[in-house]
């Protein structure tokens, strides 16, 4: 149990509060070279941008170290987080940012390398998928099409049923957050998954946050395939170590010198722990409440935390 | 294990093979006063009406037996059915047809019985379910209404977090089979339910059967809404016993002297079998295949049955 007990906490004897504490602060900033960040929750909850945030990514940079931000969020391309980040007068560049999305492509296109033509994605999601697949030359249909946007008919079936209606090139389907479904996509995300084609997601987050509540995420827009076909998609998303694996192979770094900093218990701070990264940092101005891991037996401690990010200005 | 293997055939030792014995088919009619049908995959497939189906009911009615038409397809309501029997030729009336929405309806109004003006249910689902709900004098929203199949807009989030965007009579979310899902109707479902509506559905069945294929069922159009609050529904439809005790209840019979017929285990048969009828009939028409309850261990065995429900004619 000492062991497990160990691992979950990435190694530290319990999550120490840095808030308010100089030397700490410093202590554990100076233990990394890369700071893996989640981005809703962490920098902003919506359009809402929380305080200091710009001067506590501009300090660690001045520091020297690697920052990469890493969102479960499908629907925007790393291109369109980039404009978000300029919108918030965040400094970053488009190739810090690691999406989903990206994470999703990256995997089919570099470790799935199927053969053409026999390679296309039927994609049940925005354009964020879209564009990184796009990005990685990936061939792809669904999506955003608008054709697929419209009530099912009742020849549909019928062409649904005979093949007629679907791609023969289609060997995945991709799922993301979908705000679009129609129950022609998902009859058609079925037909392919019943022909065979590997079922991934970009992330299965069961709610989204937004607007001060709860949406449904990409795993509930994701879900009617799911239960339709019985079968699980292999998640790519944040806390599957397919993505931290995709991470390490683009940056190059060295684990026990990085930084997980989130602000969900059950997605980013897992990710870090399971990553086997040096540290991690949980953010309480998100999802996760401290009681959750302060309780006697949490399954899911972090390094350390504070209240919000900028308080590691000190 | 002997209790249980007898509550599981029905009390009898196994299932008998009845197609082409005449006097065996003979016997097992004369037991019951009252037969339970399945349609889809028992009467008829889709659009396509099995052989003698006509007849055999015929033959049914000139022995005095009771029928009753037990469905779980929600988008179709009772008159809608009856037009379905009559173009098929099929002698019924509407008081013979059970579908799972008039269940649903039916334990609304009659049995939850809550007080108005807080009685409103909020329906993901066809108009099947609505004109059931209308039938038993039970207020809606939702549903066909054209206004929710449009795309959510970024001010729905707001106002659907901020229950500007929501009936405050709503108490009852109740899902059936959806052709029309949209992201503001998954949201706004899971904004009733978050806020402590009662979650029903008329059914859960995975799939529908179609055109010979299978598509998205009644489970499957409602699962973004369990996957996003982590609460299941009150499946009104088989096997649920909810529709049995409304079927009793409304019929008034010996349920030793009924029995249902049908073409899926999991479904029919087990409905008859955990509802306590005297007998249960699987045509092989449908999606259960014989070597499913032949075989050495299987959980759901019928007492009888026939390769089609014409073979009763004998």
């Amino acid at each position: 149990m000492q062991a497990v007990a160990n691992l979950m906490t990435g190694g530290s004897s319990g999550p120490k509060y840095l808030t308010g504490d100089k030397s700490s602060i410093d202590g554990f900033i100076d233990k990394f070279d890369v700071f893996l960040f989640d981005c809703d929750g962490v920098l902003w909850s919506g359009d809402h941008l929380f305080e200091r945030v710009p001067a506590t990514i501009q300090m660690l940079r001045d520091k020297g170290k690697q920052l990469v931000f890493v969102t479960n969020n499908s629907t925007k391309s790393r291109a369109d987080y980039k404009k978000k980040f300029d919108s918030m007068g965040i400094s970053a560049n488009e190739e810090e940012v690691f999406g989903s999305s990206y994470s999703a492509a990256v995997y089919i296109a570099r470790i799935l390398k199927l053969e053409p033509p026999k390679n296309k994605v039927y994609v049940l999601g925005e354009s964020g998928v879209e564009q990184e697949l796009q990005a990685e030359n990936v061939p792809y249909c669904g999506g955003t099409d608008p054709l697929l946007r419209r009530e099912m008919l009742p020849e549909d079936f019928r062409h649904v049923a005979d093949g007629s209606l679907l791609d023969d090139d289609v060997a995945i389907v991709l799922t993301g957050l979908d705000y679009h479904p129609s129950y022609l996509k998902y009859a058609l995300g079925m037909a392919y998954l019943r022909r065979g084609a590997k079922f991934l997601a970009t992330n299965i987050d069961s709610t989204l946050p937004s607007a001060g509540s709860l949406f449904p995420g990409a795993g509930s827009t994701s879900a009617p395939l799911i239960k339709a076909t019985g079968q699980e998609p292999l998640a790519l998303g944040k806390p599957s170590q397919a993505m931290m694996d995709a991470i390490e192979g683009k940056f190059q770094f060295d684990r026990k010198k990085a930084c997980m900093i989130g602000d969900r218990l059950n997605t980013d701070i897992q990710f870090g722990i399971e990553g086997g990264l040096g540290g991690t940092l949980c953010v309480l101005t998100g999802v996760s409440k401290k009681e959750e891991f302060l309780e006697k037996g949490a399954q899911v401690v972090p390094s350390a935390y504070v209240d919000e990010l900028g308080d590691l200005l000190g």
